[in-house]
């Protein structure tokens, strides 16, 4: 495994690379001697914690060492632009960063989250191209402007922990939040469900639509109610509109997910990726009910970062 | 041992503690692969060089892997009330953060320092409790809102070191400052002095009494020079008033303590948790002199964090 | 080895110790023993990531545990005065700081920048002084005031490799840049270069020399082009004033280093620390081009830090 950005990156089907995070799951320590004395340097230009823990975590499993470099607007504020004239705030150029980064490290991590202020420079994702192509080494994406792809695998992972049947309806629910969200996290778990085979429901107010190549085969539902009947997993999450790029909607408070909305999905099981915003996005009597996956999720994340990283080392060995 | 709040968590004679602490500055790596293949978290909600430092090398020389987390008032701004409506600056619930943290670590440690704002919420100690609570695991105080157990435990197996006779006159004196702090470290070395049963005197301006539960078996003077007669061990520190709760007076700068005030215990010890405002708590010349037990007061620090997590993983396995 | 703070350190011939980096280089594991159980501890009074990062890759090369302090004018003030009354924003005296470090870390190493303000406390090299004093542990330096020596260390096996001859002309040539920079770079340079036999030239607008103590045995010259004929390498870097201490001289723009410059040496090498201002200090096309040595430096920062590491912990054992 070269790169790890995107579905189209697990070279194959899907549900061989989740049989493989279930497999880590089983038992962690497995290949604990698989990464010895190589080192994952992991690049934050955003902020994390839960990212970074769970990528540590799945790194020192396999028995390697992880260096976290914080950058970003303030403190290590990198130019991408080619000839450029530095003579500006920016003080190092991508370039001679991924290169140094491709010396030190055997493994790279980054996370680059979508500005929203320009959306074909977000989605043509500069940043994680540059780095993979001027490093020269393997590049997990941990979040990038349109994409957020380990936990997108840790959600399907989930998902196949839990499911009862073969076929499964999973609707994706758009839910309010009080401040302009990316659409990686949605993007990304649209098209891992359809490319693990399930049977995916978009639910959002008007306007609130996708890119269209991240839903191709999904069924879009603008009333929530109908989109849930009879789902079996229900994944909240807000997002910014993709057209005008950023906007945030301010009357959909009622897109809240209560029980109540799931009297037609009786079986339904909640996810979410967290930070959570409680009872703006979904209800505390969901998240602390039965219905929820939300830390099976999270745990999850450790061994989605595991499976992918163990690719890697096999691929380097 | 499950948590690690106070000294009712030493579960039995603080003397049995103490003598482990010891046992592992004898021996620093007897028990090295006591906690291999696990990972101690540590959550820092406020800043920490010295803790932070010490319960690392604790955990390294238990075999543990360490991670830290830095969150706080800006960077991950926490809400603890049930039921909150989470459309505010605070990003997440205690609940969702403690539960994922329950899941990513074996071992959690937690600082949260006194508001001294609002005395009923700081001395419920709420965050300490809520992060035990929701992540299910056992958990360290690293300073909390009205207690400092790793510092008074060090300090205690620092007295002990130095005890030249069996019954011993400890002073807990306080000393000016130039802003407000919180009274754990105090209240702490109250309670762990009293527990392992020395003479406790505690000399302090009118006014600067510590809660009554801390206090209760030790003698209160409100003369410096008196207080310190025929003293084994002083402990020099600053805190702000319990009532009117977080109140600093300012005309005490004569109780800076220096080498006149102690002609009557020519065999003292000082102590003092560091950092210290040289020169305005107590002097350069006690400080650099042949009494002071300071540096060795935070080489403890290791061995007291080694003794509470040898205990925590020898409680796991 | 006690201390590395400048090129005096290297104790003997510097081929010595540059053969010793270029065989950590050869085999980076070799000794991957030698400092299992035992803990470097980095104090950063300043911002660093490669620095940082290619200390901690060499110190786990040598099995050591590695721990990052930051420090610095807002986050952990500290006061160097002796005797100071400690009742402004400085929290700790490096008495205190340093004594405690020395307890807890076998190996210390530090980076303190110059201030730029004051010509005689920067050159006095106070911080790195008393870190060592008070701490009593061995010391390396991470770039002080006036040095940065295993930048030049990891320079120095760069050239070696590259060497073509016996007798190499090297080149530190001054670059524009757009803010005042420290002169410890070019200082540890030039001192490193005539230590290793090279003969050096520095090319420089007039006003721009370094501190004689530095330069002793190199011929400086104010006209860049005569002073780059038949150049084997060529060390890009800006640095701001000695006298007046700190002036950046504004006029000096047609400095930066061009292909142009080096027609009269066609085999010559390019060299600069990183970070870089591409198309400011010298151009996209030397930096890209098959001149440009940049990124090995970087790689040699690893094996210098392990060959001085590795000097201390045969001396420790």
């Amino acid at each position: 495994m070269q790169q790890f950005f995107s579905v189209a990156d697990a070279a194959g089907p899907t549900a061989a690379l989740i049989a493989e995070v279930l497999a880590c799951r089983q038992n962690p320590k497995k290949d604990q001697l698989l990464g010895l004395g190589k080192t994952l340097g992991l690049l934050f230009l955003n902020p994390s914690l839960r990212t970074r823990a769970s990528t540590e975590l799945a790194a020192r499993n396999l028995g390697m060492d992880v260096h976290v470099l914080n950058g970003g607007a303030d403190t290590w504020a990198m130019e991408f632009a080619q000839g450029a004239i530095m003579n500006n705030t920016r003080v190092e150029h991508i370039k001679d960063a991924a290169g140094v980064l491709g010396r030190y490290y055997d493994i790279l991590g980054l996370r680059s989250f979508a500005s929203l202020q320009n959306r074909e420079a977000d989605y043509g994702e500069p940043v994680l191209d540059a780095l993979k192509r001027y490093s020269g080494k393997q590049l997990v994406s941990l979040e990038s402007a349109t994409r957020h792809p380990l936990q997108s695998l840790a959600d399907m992972a989930t998902i196949q922990s839990h499911a009862t049947k073969p076929a499964l309806k999973v609707v994706l629910a758009w839910a309010p939040h009080i401040k302009p969200l990316p659409q990686a996290v949605a993007n990304s778990f649209a098209e891992w469900s359809l490319a693990a085979g399930h049977s995916l429901t978009i639910a959002h107010p008007p306007g609130m639509e996708l890119a269209p190549q991240f839903t191709q085969g999904a069924t879009l539902n603008h009333n929530l109610e109908e989109a849930l009947q009879g789902a079996d997993f229900v994944y909240v999450k807000n997002w910014s509109a993709y057209e005008p790029y950023g906007h945030v909607p301010t009357n959909y408070q009622n897109w809240m997910l209560t029980e109540q909305h799931l009297a037609s999905a009786p079986a339904a099981r909640i996810m979410h990726c967290l930070p959570v915003r409680r009872n703006v996005e979904l209800s505390d009597e969901l998240l602390d009910g039965p219905r929820s996956l939300v830390l099976e999720q999270a745990e999850n994340r450790i061994y989605a970062a595991q499976a992918v990283l163990r690719r890697m080392l096999l691929h380097i060995v």
